[in-house]
């Protein structure tokens, strides 16, 4: 009998309710003849009171005590849903992660799984039972409690899965979240935008970089890395969702699976300085010792002189343009330049790497719309271009259209944007 | 250096102000020069409701999740206040029940501890450090979550005390409260109750079998069994409560050291049976499987027939009834009675063992006030009166003032009974 994760975001454990609903999707798995193991995250807005709770008490609190504290949010959810499964008549068991096998690096606040003791789940499962796993948590070899930090449940689900082999029974992780899937663009921008059935993980990966919410680039790499496949799936919908997957022959066809667009984007531009040995490595060490998170970065030469430009959100750009006015004081040296205002569309797709001429559909496809491009950015499946974020939806949906993505094409293939989500 | 335990309840670690307070008490306890372990209940009404969020799911919460659900609110206090020392320069560290070594018999709902590994929380005062450790909860030797029942947080207290061996250090296990400690009478119901500096373990214990809710009996029982001297005292106040500790030569000189009451009782009166052998286990058994907490029992025969009558708190007296009129269906014979508006007046004191005319003493002081006595029971070192729930106050006024308890008295010993507290 092939065994499946299913894996309840916040959202869909958030009431009692809506935790009768996630047990009666696991019922109806068991039913259908599969083994199920679920994983679930802390209910609705349970792991960020926890925080506001920590923050009163002490303003940075420490980490070790804030992970003994948040993974309460998760064992709380999945006790909860154990009941309601038992209430079904079903035989469950809820789990902490430590008691699920699930051992860490022990770094407090964003550990990394090292090994997964598969001992219990194997067992209850060869008893009939379900497990109910805590999600985003895990114990060292010490037992000391920690937690996965963001993107952590999504991760649980995708490392138990691999753990338990489930792509060689036939099963999969399927991920339950408030979203029917992975669109070729986000729909509530773009509206001719539709449902992807397939998706490969490095387009997920890149599309999770560009801010696709849908699930943490984190589990998708851990996907990407045991062959996991990962079903995104709506909670309180039958239909399927997105399967993401290894890339097969038909995706391969397709140049360009999905559009995305990133806005409330500031640039910071540094001309005049050498290109000294070791410049970029200070300038983004001391952007990241104050946590700022730095999206595309651009470098080129002119002369002695060098450019180097990136873009940060604008909730950034205060900490980033004073770090680097401090570091350009140290070197003596350098002119920055601020802009605020821009917005980045990309297009994603694994076919990219065979398709020529995709970069200069783009171009002239914004051209055309008289969409001017501030900077321009690749990786293998990605091209992204730097836009005033006043043109970014009318670049989204130009680029949407001149790639035929989109209702009534054949190559409807896709991703959704949504930044409230983890 | 001594050790000492500190015990804080769930009104006293129940918003971050209060959190910082217990913080102050812990810190003070350290500059004072004493080697501390603390333990902490749940916040507040935390218990409660995650009780009442499983009863939303589940009208009957499976016991082993409830336990893995319960065992959350101690979890998150001891990080929050893990937090709170480290806020004020105190290395302290939370620890989950398993973690600090409680090891339990995995009876899930009301675990029994059977051990306490201590080779964490030595290593950690050895370094300095403030162990901060869930109340409530401990481990089975297979890693399940188990809850210690009513009472829970004071005997985990008490345990680690005993295991720490802090009496042997010269060190006691506190219990910080939201009362100053334990009085003649409830202060509530006699003015002239005075707080007892000293009480025993017995004496405790008949008190907490009274209603009196300072301390739970089960931490009593475990703090008689290893002689560990258990500080009950307030929370907010620096003043010295009440230590309970062995009996000692100042103690036996008082016939008796408290009084109390306890209302709201109702009795249930069996007649015309034959004494027939595994009549009471067969009536008791059937009362304890529904919960319902018998308070005491008298029996009588009359030539063949017995009379049997107990009493319980009005809330169990309908279900009482119910089984009882069952059984005696069962047997074919027997009458039963109800009375409600029942209350009962006890006093209490290991003196009493060797002192005659205790007993009559109280009977004579409620004869004169007018008081008629519908029941009698006694212990080794406790005497109740069952009396009518109207007269209830004035019976308790009147056996304090009988036995010279009180202020301006110098056998003041005391008790105090506060049923808001478990």
């Amino acid at each position: 009998m092939p065994t499946i994760v299913q894996k309840f975001g916040g959202t869909s454990v958030s009431d009692p309710d809506r935790i009768r609903r996630a047990a009666s999707r696991v019922a109806d798995a068991r039913e259908a003849g599969f083994d199920v193991v679920v994983v679930a995250s802390a209910m609705g807005r349970t792991t960020d009171d926890l925080i506001e709770l920590a923050e009163r008490i002490s303003p940075v609190p420490d980490r070790r005590e804030l992970d003994m504290l948040m993974a309460t949010g998760e064992q709380a959810s999945v006790a909860l849903l154990a009941m309601a499964l038992r209430e079904r008549g079903c035989s469950a068991g809820a789990l902490t992660g430590g008691q699920a096998g699930i051992r860490t690096d022990g770094v407090h606040g964003r550990a990394r799984i090292t090994r997964i003791e598969c001992g219990r789940l194997e067992r209850m499962l060869s008893r009939g039972e379900i497990p109910v796993v805590a999600g985003f948590q895990g114990t060292s070899e010490e037992g000391e409690l920690t937690t996965l930090g963001r993107g952590g449940s999504d991760t649980t689900a995708v490392a138990l899965a691999a753990a338990l082999r489930v792509r060689e029974q036939g099963g999969c992780c399927e991920i339950f979240t408030d979203v029917d899937g992975v669109y070729t663009a986000d729909p509530r921008l773009v509206r001719h935008a539709v449902k992807l059935p397939r998706i490969s993980y490095e387009e997920m990966l890149e599309l999770a970089a560009l801010g696709a919410g849908v699930m943490h680039a984190r589990a998708v790499l851990f996907g990407e890395k045991y062959g996991v496949p990962i079903h995104v799936r709506h909670s309180q919908k039958p239909d399927s969702g997105t399967m993401i997957s290894r890339e097969n022959a038909s995706m391969e066809e397709l140049a360009v699976v999905g559009c995305a667009l990133k806005d409330e984007l500031g640039r910071v531009s540094i001309r005049q300085v050498r290109n000294a040995v070791g410049l970029q490595g200070r300038l983004f060490t001391a952007l990241a010792h104050s946590n700022i998170v730095v999206d595309d970065i651009v470098q080129t030469e002119q002369g002695a002189a060098t450019m180097i430009a990136f873009t940060v959100e604008h909730p950034d750009l205060g900490d980033a343009k004073q770090i680097v006015a401090r570091t350009l004081a140290e070197l003596g040296e350098g002119e920055m330049s601020v802009e605020v205002g821009l917005a980045k569309v990309s297009v994603v797709g694994v076919g990219m790497k065979s398709h020529a001429g995709v970069a200069s559909r783009m171009f002239r496809a914004l051209g055309d719309a008289g969409i001017g491009i501030h900077n321009i950015t690749t990786s293998e499946i990605k091209i992204s271009c730097i836009i005033d974020h006043a043109e970014g939806q009318r670049a989204l949906e130009t680029v949407h259209s001149a790639f035929g993505l989109g209702l009534g094409n054949s190559a409807t293939v896709a991703m959704q944007i949504d930044s409230s989500r983890i």
